[in-house]
């Protein structure tokens, strides 16, 4: 076997994630290896911490990188701050619902999940309900689930988990930096994201921040490795240890902390891209990043109306960065997205579960919530579904993109 | 807080790793993202399996990485191969072996640990003894353990475990690619290992492969997530699954598969960093690098013991990239590392737990088990030392160095 050089074909990623990365990200993970304690690794690694403070809307000290892929931060958060046999209460309205049902089950969690249509969010008012029948030691909940394009509105959902002495962890993988994110404003204990969506950079690296209620519970049930152990340090011997060394927030903040206690070795060049991520999000403005997710997607959503396709889910309730579009009847939704990548270079998604085959995903974040990203991927989505048969009206998904932008002055 | 572009220092990286990546992997890393299953993605992802195969000596085609730094492989295969309560044997020579009595603790498994004194390996009749009075279902054991700088001898490990009925796992984070390393001819069930090290590449992908009977095991405890599980599939509701969903490495496997289940994201970066690494490995021959290794690693040795230094541990057993340099009485250690940083931007290392404070660790791999690497450093060393007011000999270091250089041709 021979292989070559890695050298992608062009793309424009416009699918649910990841995609493209920022230029700016790409080149700083070239930079050079440093040691992992060398006081120039060190200071980066205190940067990202405070850059991710900024980007999660928070004064937690404990705001680190989980080295992983998105889900790495998920089951870091649940593993950490859930016993085995403490009840977590999960509302599903998707696809990554299931997935922390499934991750806090794995951990030995008694799950207690609650579930609305696909497409629709929860309304405070039954998550408070769900509180109180099953009166968890956590909630776990998706904010942006790209399986169904939704935006759980999180704003009361920490006042409502502290009038029931809950935890409030919540994914924000999809939404981070597309959306608004308030972490202490809205009382949120636990957050973790990826950087393949809005953050424009490559999946790998699962920023999350800790409230000191969180850090309390992770510090309850410290442990420290036999071959690093002081006499003076605590011993959870009493069995309420972590199921996990990898994912054992504890150890990962006293390596991230001023006690710097080996653990892994942070992933150098993911560290720079995290830290390059939050730069280039933070140079912008975080407000600014969020508008121009929402011009960008607002545009791509009347884009596809104006073709004349139909739009899924309650678009009122949908995220700034994602759009889910009904494949038209007797289309073959799998054959018009391999002509989009052929023809135009250009991916949008597929989907999950009972969509599946259903809708096609249109994303519109990080990098790509561009002007000229939409743009381009509605004219050229026009001419696949004109060739496949539908009868798109000439221009319209330009045009109403255009009128978009130029009311929005972009 | 400001914060400025990615330009680490200059340096020249001479630790126990993570050390400089070769250029060709910090390039191929600034590629751009392509998506998850674009077929230049899902043909990238079989090219890396093709090239760990060879890097690993196997043909096991279960060979993946697994998205988290080497102590995510180290979790993922034993958390994966283990159910709780079963024995586990570590025989432990250093603080590596803690780690993986620390992690199959922590995974559930009854663990059995052996001692040997650090410095030191276990000759096989000690694991064959072991083996027939624990008689584990997997034994765990480090090949190359950076704290102590010893290789353990594997070649008979696979036919005693087999003879004893039991799994064997190796870590080889620290030995791939310097030292012989050979999965299929060894009996090795599973092993895993890391890019920083011999590899050549930036900490955070950790390679992995699997025998046909450590697939057996893990596909036993197969578990498809809920919201992507179709009828016909096996699905554990027995009980006997992975407790964890990130290292399951079941899903992971119909991950890289032909079914290309969805589970983590792909580390789109790192696994270009992956494929780096293993050809240019394969580029100068797996068999070239071993020996690269021996003879920086013989250079580097002969280059202390020429300035007057004592090593520490059996150097017939030691790894050919790391060597353990006592600290000689009377000199703080953390000053001699910090003026070799300082004025020569070199960095070697400091040590764990009973060699805390008493050798330095200076390693000689991958990208930088070079001439002019260990050249320099012994150069650089002889200067700081002399100031420290030991008494080493003048050009004592460069010139055993040179000789065994030009003894081996190079």
């Amino acid at each position: 076997m021979t292989s070559l050089p890695i050298d992608p074909p062009a793309r424009l990623l416009m699918g649910p994630g990841p995609v493209d990365a920022d230029p700016r990200v790409l080149r700083a993970m070239s930079a050079a290896m440093v040691g992992q304690f060398d006081p120039a690794m060190t200071g980066y690694m205190n940067e990202t911490q405070e850059l991710y403070r900024r980007v999660f809307g928070t004064r937690n000290e404990a705001t680190v990188l989980v080295d992983g892929t998105s889900r790495a931060g998920i089951e870091a958060a649940l593993v950490s701050l859930v016993r085995p046999g403490e009840r977590v209460l999960v509302p599903v309205f998707g696809r990554f619902g299931h997935l922390l049902a499934e991750i806090a089950g794995r951990a030995g969690a008694e799950v207690h999940t609650i579930e609305t249509e696909w497409g629709q969010v929860f309304p405070p008012s039954v998550l408070d309900d769900a509180l109180a029948r099953v009166r968890p030691h956590l909630i776990a909940l998706v904010q942006g689930d790209t399986s169904t394009t939704m935006n759980q509105p999180l704003e009361e959902v920490g006042a409502l988990a502290a009038k029931h002495g809950a935890l409030f962890y919540t994914d924000a993988t999809a939404s981070l930096g597309g959306n608004p994110f308030e972490a202490d404003a809205w009382g949120v204990d636990a957050a973790s994201a990826g950087l393949q969506k809005c953050l424009s950079g490559p999946p790998g690296s699962a920023p999350l921040t800790l409230s000191e209620r969180a850090v309390a519970v992770v510090r309850s049930r410290a442990r420290i490795e036999a071959g690093l152990r002081e006499a003076t340090d605590v011993d959870a011997s009493h069995g309420d240890f972590v199921r996990s060394n990898y994912f054992d927030l504890g150890m990962i903040l006293d390596y991230w902390g001023p006690r710097r206690l080996n653990h892994h070795t942070e992933a150098t060049s993911m560290l720079y891209a995290a830290r390059e991520c939050a730069r280039v999000l933070l140079d912008e403005g975080r407000d600014a990043v969020v508008e121009r997710h929402r011009v960008a997607g607002s545009a791509m959503l009347a884009g596809v109306l104006g073709l004349g396709l139909e739009v899924f889910g309650d678009v009122a309730h949908k995220m700034n960065n994602v759009v889910a579009v009904e494949i038209p009847a007797g289309v073959n939704g799998d054959a018009v997205r391999g002509e989009l990548l052929a023809d135009y270079g250009i991916e949008i998604g597929t989907s999950f579960g009972p969509l599946h085959g259903r809708v096609w995903r249109i994303g519109t974040m990080g990098y790509n919530a561009r002007r000229d990203a939409v743009i381009t991927t509605l004219a050229a989505l026009e001419q696949v579904l004109r060739r496949a048969g539908v009868p798109v009206k000439h221009g319209g998904g330009v045009d109403a993109a255009v009128e978009v932008f130029a009311g929005a002055g972009a």
